[in-house]
This record gives structure tokens, sequence and C-alpha cells, in this order.
């Protein structure tokens, strides 16, 4: 059945895909759904699209175009075309073979991908996808066709040399801003580090929103080329490129659903750093309590996966298990870890930042061949001593067009402070990351750059009734509120007397 | 976060679910992405909802509310509400748990049920409970749960008697108008039988389709309780009632993904009849190639789980395993469906139909009890050869609104008509059910009532080159053309020679 003389109504709504809407009477004269695919013809070529239904909104006789759709069918208002049902498209078929625990070729793999990208998979297709391959978990051949695809989908940059070196944290412990300090070090030596970095999507700071409070991280591939040429390194947002697209779309569905499956996590890391330009790439795992990893075996696991997936992919890979069982550092929030990276390059980082900074370094200075084994780390160190990676720092805030003068008193910190107080005498046994993330997003980060936490205890510390232990900032009194009591309902650090637990010793009877 | 003074744009459009658009400035700002939830607040109350993104169809500041959202939050254009995030519910806590395969507790069954029913989930989410339900399958304890919170979560109807009959047939073979036949006869020996059907949704005739040829199919629940009381039997569209609303939504999912996990059909089934008050059901299961359920083992594993259901929830359930490998009957579309069901009550039909009507329909006098173990079909051919069964099909069909004096050669068959002959002499090997619903489908059926396929001659006989196999009636001379290639590219009869294969007998070297 071919529906023709169709007229064109764009719709000023983004959906994301390629998606067109009939008018529920014209869907039923073409014995179609909502969720089904049709092939749009115009007067310029064809295209398969996603149909949904509407009333009024869209009438008999005309077809609504979204966003996506009026530009990827290149339509304007008033346009006529005709449409007809589409057959089920190949990606659909290896979705359901995914979905039945079969093992999907190379090229199913590539046909998913390229639906993706396309704007040719319904939502519905979208989820069954991601939720298969949570459920049914991928093969490293899968995930091996998956990541190449992926980075073949989308922009690539290409140093023309090697190594290129760049250092990845699967994230979920807050104030993790180590690559502020890691990167100029390793820049120091010579070694290219074009580290691109992501927003904040569940946590309270990305690496590239603290780096946006300090210059400007929206850098196309070109300008990243010619500073990464001209000074060694760069520390941007990837989104600015089109890397890897096929995996912001799947990432939009894992957050709907709150699951991250593995094969999709290893795929996703793996193809926006090759995109990126890297053959080096250190994989930092954090672990502990509350972290995305909870257990070293699970953290081992991943790591090897790591491992096989860069040796099929012929990049060097080296991974890095760290602590994660409390925040990096004191401060949480862009401004306040922009302000506390500054005082780390200056030598006058907290322990746990400059440990983990330079103990990450210390690994990419031996694998990319500037260090000998077991030499890295105290190279880095002395590095960070001598005031040349502040120095690299500076230069690389400047080139990407920020002040390379800036000061940490300059950066702007919420005005409105409120500080937590210990409610009894004891001792600090746990920071939790998670409360402490939602406490930060409650007072308004990462959107608002000044807001966040500086806690001012961490765990095995003493503490006396009424002491202080973490400070909220905030730019706006309402949500200073909101985060106390959130604060206030949920304490983020748990104090306990010395004695945890009293046991006693009964005679047994008898 | 809390956005306050929204203004209300209701935009007409259908999404089956209560969702809202926000601009994308009002979402970030909310801290929010599309597909989260959020807590609309109005005057009148609060309500949580789906919100989506929109550049430029909503503005900064405006809320854009879809029909069912704007019922569901009683607002018009111009009321002002306020939004904030709204809690991850348990029923999304549930999927995730279906999807690492635990098992639900009744409650949290029930929790995803009417959170279906209110709209309050997403199509990720929906999906995500669809393809986990598929992959992970289902205990007998959670299925016995999903199906008693989908029966209370509609319509239902009492009959106040017992034993109140009904048959289903889980589908998937074409020409299947059996309970045209096997509800009168039923119904003539005083058995109540209310029997509810769907339209087709990827066949080529539903019963509902079949039946409306001839009458009214569209009764409320206190009409077909009238009608019941006083001649004993209707035939209707369940869909024009409310039972088990949740399923119809889980059905969409389902159609999107050409998938069917045993356990939704399982409670799809039960639930419907159930709420349309039958106490005593009839499964019917066509098992065959080309069918739904293609081995018998499968079949009667299935048969096994209904009757288990049955036991459950209360019902008294038969299964009965039919033969469905070729299709019930000749005719195939709406209209010429009627015709061979009034054929067949006039003692004029096709074997394999009369076959399939008068053995369903004497289980059901058996179960039912009013006739002895192995009586039953006996029994009902009897009444269908007494001129019974058609008398008390046409006092239905007067009940529901049409003519009771409708002749089989009154009906409305499409007047384009054309007929494919043998291209070749052999005998016939296959009538393949799938290839016979797609050309049917192509020719008009269902929405062209007149639009069919009548087939000449099934498996097992003998044709010469050039005789005619089957005739397409169509009410459009383009479907006609559709039909036909699709049938010469895809021919669903398949003849071959009776010399099927020639072995050669080779002596074996050495």
């Amino acid at each position: 059945m071919i529906l023709e003389n169709l007229k064109v109504k764009p719709i000023s709504m983004e959906t994301g895909r390629n998606i067109v809407l009939l008018n529920e009477e014209d869907v039923k004269d073409l014995g179609a759904y909502a969720g089904d695919r049709i092939k749009v013809t115009t007067p310029r070529g064809s295209l398969v699209v996603i149909i949904n239904t509407a009333r009024t909104l869209v009438q008999k006789g005309e077809i609504g175009t979204s966003i996506e759709a009026t530009k990827a069918l290149d339509v304007q208002s008033g346009d006529i075309v005709s449409v007809a049902l589409a057959p089920y498209p190949q990606s659909a078929r290896a979705i359901r073979k995914k979905m039945r625990g079969e093992q999907l070729s190379e090229k199913e793999v590539f046909a998913v991908v390229d639906d993706i990208v396309a704007g040719n998979l319904s939502t519905a297709e979208l989820t069954a996808f991601v939720t298969a391959q949570y459920i049914r978990e991928m093969t490293m051949d899968e995930i091996v066709a998956l990541t190449r695809r992926m980075v073949d989908s989308g922009e690539k940059i290409d140093f023309e040399t090697s190594p290129v070196m760049d250092v990845h944290s699967i994230g979920g412990v807050p104030g993790n801003k180590y690559a502020l300090i890691t990167v100029p070090i390793v820049a120091v030596t010579g070694l290219p580090v074009p580290k691109t970095s992501s927003r904040a999507i569940t946590s309270a700071a990305g690496t590239a929103d603290v780096m946006e409070v300090l210059t400007n991280v929206s850098l196309s591939a070109e300008e990243i080329k010619r500073i990464v040429r001209k000074i060694g390194a760069t520390l941007t947002w990837g989104g600015a490129l089109k890397l890897a697209p096929a995996d912001d779309v799947l990432i939009g569905v894992e957050r709907i659903l709150s699951i991250d499956p593995r094969c999709q996590l290893l795929a996703s890391v793996m193809s926006k750093k090759i995109a990126a330009g890297a053959d080096h790439v250190l994989i930092d795992i954090p672990t502990g309590p509350d972290s995305k990893v909870e257990s070293l075996e699970e953290a081992r696991s991943l790591a090897h996966d790591f491992l096989e997936l860069g040796h099929r992919l012929r990049v060097q890979v080296e991974t890095a298990l760290t602590y994660g069982g409390q925040p990096i550092g004191y401060a949480i929030g862009p401004a306040l870890e922009a302000q506390e990276a500054l005082e780390t390059l200056a030598g006058k980082g907290p322990g746990s930042l400059v440990e983990k900074s330079i103990s990450l370094a210390g690994i990419m200075l031996e694998f990319g061949g500037v260090a000998n084994y077991g030499m890295g780390r105290q190279m880095a160190f002395d590095i960070l001593n001598s005031g040349k990676a502040d120095k690299k720092f500076r230069e690389i805030i400047e080139a990407q067009g920020g002040d390379p003068n800036v000061k940490p008193e300059d950066l702007p910190i919420g005005d409105k402070r409120e500080t937590v107080t210990a409610p009894h005498d004891g001792y600090i046994t746990n920071v939790d990351n998670h409360r402490i993330i939602n406490i930060a997003r409650a007072v308004g980060a990462p959107r608002d750059r000044g807001a966040g936490i500086k806690i001012i205890l961490k765990k095995g510390h003493k503490v006396g009734k009424g002491e202080p232990l973490f400070e909220i900032y905030a730019e706006h009194e309402k949500k200073l509120d909101d985060a106390l009591s959130l604060a206030k309902r949920y304490p983020p650090i748990k104090i306990e007397s010395i004695l945890l637990e009293r046991l006693t010793h009964t005679p047994r009877a008898g």
C-alpha cells in the first residue's frame, strides 16, 4: 500500500531520530502502526523513517516531520512526498537474534550501529538492544566489531605520530579532578596527550565541566591537532566533536534504564579514545564501596577485558585499579575542583589527589617509553614538584583561550555558604560517594559552576561534637536550603564511637 | 530543583502515555533528560509524567501536554503549573530486577501493571520489561500475579452464573473462522457463551473483523449481558470494552519488536477471558509448519502452562491442539470468511472447517457439563446438521443489530478478481500460511472487507498445468496488482512433481 501526495509539515520537535507523524486515518490506511518503519520518497530521493500517530496536529494528507527528519529528508513545508511500508531491516533482525542469546556476526553488529547512527531504529528497538546487551552480554568478537564500527561511524582525529597518550577514568567517585594534574605532567616529557573528557551525566562535575571554569573546552579536531603539535596537550570536551555518535544514542537509553551493560561500557570508552586519535590508553578503574566497581575481583575482570579489547584493536592499553571508596581530594563541584587542581599544581594539594595524579602519570610515562619500568611515579612526582606541570597547564589554558595567570582565589565560588558540623563525638567511618554527589547536585552542580561541597574531614579522623565536617557552597539561596535538608535526611559522613559493638561471653550451658 | 509558573500548551498528539514537552533550556535547568519522570503540580493536584524535549514547539516557560497528559492532568491552555524531578518509581526498580533475572514479588508485579495503566512508564522502560520477559521468562507465580492485576486494572463483566463458556484460539493460521460455527452450536444447548475476539493485528482477518461483516460487534458490557441472558451468546469485539488495558500497551511494544513472550501470551489471553466473565475457557493451539507453534512438544508445553495458570486462577481450562499447517477452510478475508461460515452453518461447509468447529464445540459441551465424556463431538455435529446452530447464529446477528436473513451471496465481495493457475503439473505439497496472509493483506484485508483469497486446491491434490489454484478478490485495482505481483514473487502454493529427489547408487571405491 502506498500513500501518495502527502504534504510536508515540519514540526519543531527534537526526537533524536528520524520520526514523522501521520494522521491516524492515514496510518490505518497504510496498514501500519505507530513505531513501524516507512519509506518516504521525496523528489530528491528516499529514506526509511519511523512513524508516530497524530490526531489533529497532523491532518489526513499531511506528513509531520521532526527536526531530524526534516533535515534528513531535505524537505520543507509544502513539499509533496509519498510513503509506503518499509521492509523489516537487518538490524532489527539482529537485535532479535541478540535477544535470543545468539552471537551476532560482524556484519550484523555493523548493521545495528549503522542504523543507530542513521536514526532508523525506534526507541523500542534501541531499548531492546541495550537490554539484550545487559542480559545476554556480548562476546569479545562482538565487542570488537561494535567498537570498530562505532569508531568508523563518526569523526576521527589522526595525529600522524605515535605514541599518542590518553587516560580515562570509568568514574563513579566524586572529586576526581586528577586529569588536570596528570595530563600536564605527562606533556612536560614531550609525550602528546590530547585528552578528551565528558561533561557530568549523573556526577557532580565531569572533567570537561571543571576545565571549562578555566578555559574554553569546545575545540574542533583541527584546533586540537594544532595545539597538541605546539604545546603537547589539550583538555577538551569530547562532545564538541562527533566521536562515535552511536554511543551517545545508546547512552541516552542506558540513562533512562539506569543500567550500564559492561560490553557497552567497553565499546564506549575504547571507541571514543580511538576516534580521538589515541593509541596508548590508560584506563583508571576506581574501586571500593559506593563506587561504580565495588570489589577487586570485578575490577580485575573489567581490567582484563579492557586489555583484551585493546590488544584486538591494536591499541596499547594499561589499566590502574585505584581506591574509590571516598572522594578524591576535598573539593566537589566545577569551580571548587578547578581551585583544588590549581593548588595541587602549585604544590599545595591534598595527599589523595597528589597520589592518584602522579601514580597515573607514572604509568603513562612508563608505557609511553620515557621512564623505565618502576621509575614513572618518582619522575611524575619530580615534575609536579619542579613547577613544570603548573607551567604546562597554564600553557594549555592559554592555548585553549583562557587566562594563563588565573589564581585559585579568582575563581567564582558560590557566595551562599553553610557549614555542617558533627552531631556527636566519634570517628569518621565512612564518606558516602552517592550521598555526596546527590547533595552537590542538589546545590546546583554542575550547572551552577560555583556550587559544590568542600569536605573538611575524611575517613579515619577523630571528631568532636560541633566540629565542622563539610561546607556547602551555593549560587542560589533556595538550592542551599534544598541541599542542607538533603544532607540532614541522608548524612554523607558517618561518625561512630570507637566501641562499635559489644560482645559478651556467656558461659555455655551443660 | 523546581520550575514554577509554567504555562500549559496542549499539543494535539497521541502518545499512548502521559508525556509532556519542555523546552530544552528548562529541561537543563531542571537537571533532567528526555525520558525522565517529573511531578507536575496543578491547582487541582499532582501527577507524575514523562518529559520529552522540544526546541521551538514549546518555548521556555511553557509546558506542552500530549492529548493523554492534558486529560490526565485535567488542565487547559494557559493554566499555570510547577514541575520537579520525581523519584524513581518502584515499578522501574522492579523492571531492572527482572532484567537481572530475579523473580518479582506479587507487589512488584502489581506496581509494574499499575504504572503501565497509569501511563507512568517511558517507552524505554516498557520495552525493557517486555524484553526481559522474553529473555528471562517468568515463573508461574509471577504470571499469576501479572494476570490477576491485569484483570483488576480494567473493566470486568460478571454474569452472576456458572458455567460461563469461552473459547480462544492463539492464532497464526489463516481462515480460522471456526468461532462463528462453534459458538452457536454450544449456545443451542443453553450454555452461555459471551465470546469476545480481537481484530486482526498481523493476520488477514480477526474473528471480530469477520463478524462485523454480518452485524455490529462493538457492544457494551451491559448489552452483552442482556443478550447472553436472552439468547445465550454474543460474538463481539473485546476492544470495545476496557478489558485488561495494560495488556494492550504491552502488545504495542511486542508488535514493534515482533516478539511474543510466552509469559505475556499466557497472561494476555487469560486476563482478557476472565475480565470478560468466562470461568470455563477452551484454548485452541493451532500447531504445524508455518503456524505460531510449530512442534507438538512446544504445543503440549504451552497447553500445560495454560492448564496450570487456569488452576491457579480458579478458572476451568481445557486445551485443544489442532492442525494449523495450512489454512482452515478455503476463504481468507472478512467477507469471504463470513460467507464460508454461513455456508458451513447451512450444511455446505468444507471438511477442515466443519471438523475443527465441531471438535472444539464438542470439548466445550463436555466440560460445560451437557455432554458425557467422549460424546461431545457427535452432539455438536448433530446440532450443526439439525439447522439449530444456523438459527442460533442468526439470533445472535439480529440481537447485535444485523440482518438475521442475510444470505451468503448478499455479502459484498470485492468485484476485482484474478485467478492464479498452476505453472506446471504436480502435487500440492504445501500451502504457506505466512505467504497466504501477506497476499491477503496486500490486497486490502482486513480494512477492505471484501478483499481476500479463495483457495481452490489444498495440500495433497494432484494438479495439471494451467488449472486454477486460488482466486484473489479486491476492492481496488491497484491493490489487486500489488497482490498478484507478490503472489508471483512468493508463490503461496508449492507444487512438486511426484519424483521429489533422485538418489543414485554409486559403487563404493575400494
